[in-house]
């Protein structure tokens, strides 16, 4: 048995601009807007609150989400929409970021506890929300993470240096509204980084353990990812097939509208897959890989603090991941490498065509050559295997069993990658 | 711009038997559960309603749903449901009448006014629904409508002579609870009958007027059918892949689950598809064949009533109707024959490959031979003209314009197909 759940979707240039009426739709009458001030700088979250009058909607601006937010900057949002609430629903714009908290702070404002009372075990109590949430509506700006369909909520624990989250299937955005013009500001670097996100959610949901290899649940056991299903995996392969045609071209000229609006659907369709699917090796790595940054600043970012951006922390130990997973479905991994790299040459072993595909697409774009491009040396693999079997919920969705020795393995080759 | 809404979806053998569990999540504690008579002597519904108590939900069945629903229907189940109200929530268990049927008694529920006020112009009032309505969980006994996935009902209007219907996004159920077990007990000759719609589903969105060839609408304009687009596009292509596996062989086998599951997949994947492009010239031609019928009696359904099941009537136009379109998209009409078709004969004229596929399917699953075989003759052909040019909502997503005389044209050639 398979679980599909989705936002409800508007797509396409300028529906950012009637945000006001869908909100109209569901009642509401007072709304937060989310953003980090990055994105707020473009005036974009301020031209949606401001279009919501006309709908006799009042609307204020938050805009200091962190990117790649941590407990300490979730905690801040929510006492902020908590003392400047009620509110009647929240509208997120901006990256994965502004929506993961506008997520925590919608739980937070209908359901009472802290944040660490809903976080995932064993960091939290893994509280599920008792009450209904309001509607959320996630207007996403980057092309990547998918976070406007997904059920989950990502932060940094800093006390812990840990990647964490809240994943409950209420925290899924009401309404996705994805406009590929706000996209049009997003610098080549995060459009890479980004991209890289969109590329490892379908393989990842692709070559994901299926949902029928697993033991019959009971309802209450169920959990929003529930493997590889032939829903998710149609969302996986159109979004494998829209980055083979767009992703190089958003990536070299951001004013190219077509490869941009691919790219948006792209980042949509992929989330859709993932977001019932689920990811495994490549995201249980990239926790630890971004959680314990030493001194990488990549470009396009906010310059401030280091970072490994998410997409790139993903991306860099996909080629040694599927490698590494080829074996449980050699069928899949050759059919996501012709998806991802049409002129795939058909020459040799199987088992490298993914790996080759995305080191192809890897040097194209410009991502770093390896983790060891972003300051990680041989001696951080020990402290990076502990970080990534902190992952539980997401290694239970690899193909394969993966032993500490196989992820130190996978780290180690991803040092350097050409 | 486009927008693509869709239920919730839990997919398996033995999902029904959880349903209250998902209940429980919504907050219901009294529960309407809507069938007809005949499903409800497969004893499906009652289990439906008993497994409920386990999570303290109090059920009730309602079993006098009408197969291919009417106004006094509708208004007698609506009656029955405001007498026996207040309902936290409504279950339907059956095919497209009782969901459809379902649909009005929820909508009716929650809003005040008559069926009338609600019915699609020029035949009712077209009025929009002010309140949100409640959970509704429909649980597809046939493999056919996607009636789970839509936001229309559709009924006869008695005095009329005339089907028509509502049609508003609150309408669309909540959960669509697909279990392939449920589907087994359908007979031959309604496999082959709603399988036809399936495929017409997918062939009409994929053929639909694409949603880039509207003007603007202003939000307030949108309707849920926003013509071909690319999410409507991948489940319409994936619909087909399955029919073109599954359908001969359920028919032939209602014992194979394989091609059960398959076809439950398909009936859902069209109906996500069409629930958001649309359907235009065959579904638009179903409204009179059905509505205005004589005394045709099918195998395996009622025999109370004569009756044309709705995807007979959609499907003994088809052909004509896709020669007539051809011309709008030849691309899309000869790429939806190899879908449905993946032994097709690419030779002679690329028009008359969609038409020749489903000429071939019809007669291997049975299907009357034209209209002519179900009662018409060349004099009804005017009448059931007028029929269909009051369907403009459908016939506005057809992707070339009809004229009273192509329609009267595609009718006439439709009353023997070979």
């Amino acid at each position: 048995m398979f679980t599909y759940g989705a936002p409800q979707l508007k797509f396409g240039a300028g529906s950012s601009a009637e945000i006001g009426y869908d909100l109209g739709q569901y009642g509401a009458r007072r709304v937060l807007v989310v953003t980090d001030p990055g994105v707020a700088a473009t005036g974009g979250p301020q031209r949606v609150a401001e279009q919501m009058k006309a709908y006799g909607i009042e609307a204020e601006v938050f805009d200091r989400v962190h990117v790649e937010p941590t407990d300490a900057s979730m905690k801040e949002a929510v006492a902020y929409a908590r003392e400047t609430g009620p509110w009647d629903a929240i509208v997120a714009v901006g990256g994965g970021s502004s929506i993961d908290t506008a997520k925590a702070i919608n739980l937070l404002t209908t359901n009472d506890g802290e944040l660490a009372d809903y976080l995932n075990p064993p960091i939290g109590a893994g509280r599920a929300p008792a009450r209904p949430l309001n509607p959320l509506v996630a207007v996403p700006t980057t092309t990547g993470t998918g976070a406007e369909s997904t059920t989950v909520c990502v932060l940094d624990v800093l006390d812990l240096r840990v990647k964490t989250g809240i994943s409950h299937p209420r925290l899924r955005p009401t309404l996705a509204v994805v406009d590929p013009e706000l996209t049009r500001s997003q610098p080549a670097g995060v459009t890479a980084a980004a991209g890289m996100d969109i590329v490892c959610h379908a393989l990842e949901s692709y070559t994901a353990r299926p949902y029928t290899s697993y033991e019959r649940k009971r309802p209450e056991q169920r959990v929003p990812y529930c493997g590889a299903n032939p829903v998710a995996d149609m969302w996986s392969e159109r979004a494998l097939g829209l980055t083979a045609r767009s992703f190089r071209t958003a990536v070299r000229d951001g004013d190219d509208m077509t490869a941009r609006t691919e790219m948006a659907l792209a980042a949509t369709f992929a989330g859709l897959g993932f977001g019932n699917a689920g990811v495994h090796l490549p995201h249980a790595n990239a926790y630890p890989i971004a959680g314990q940054v030493k001194d990488f600043h990549p470009d396009g970012y906010p310059d401030e603090e280091p970072m490994v951006p998410h997409g790139m922390a993903v991306a860099l130990t996909a080629p040694e991941a599927f490698r590494f997973t080829f074996e449980a479905g050699p069928d899949r991994h050759v059919r996501a490498a012709e998806l991802l790299d049409p002129e795939l040459d058909h020459g040799g072993d199987p088992s490298e065509y993914l790996p080759a595909a995305l080191l192809r697409l890897m040097r194209d774009i410009g991502l770093p050559n390896g983790i060891g491009a972003t300051g990680y040396t041989e001696s951080d693999v020990p402290d990076l295997v502990a970080g990534t079997l902190k992952q539980q919920r997401l290694l239970a969705t690899a193909p394969r069993d993966a032993t500490e020795e196989d992820i130190a393995g996978i780290l180690t080759r991803s040092l350097a990658l050409w």
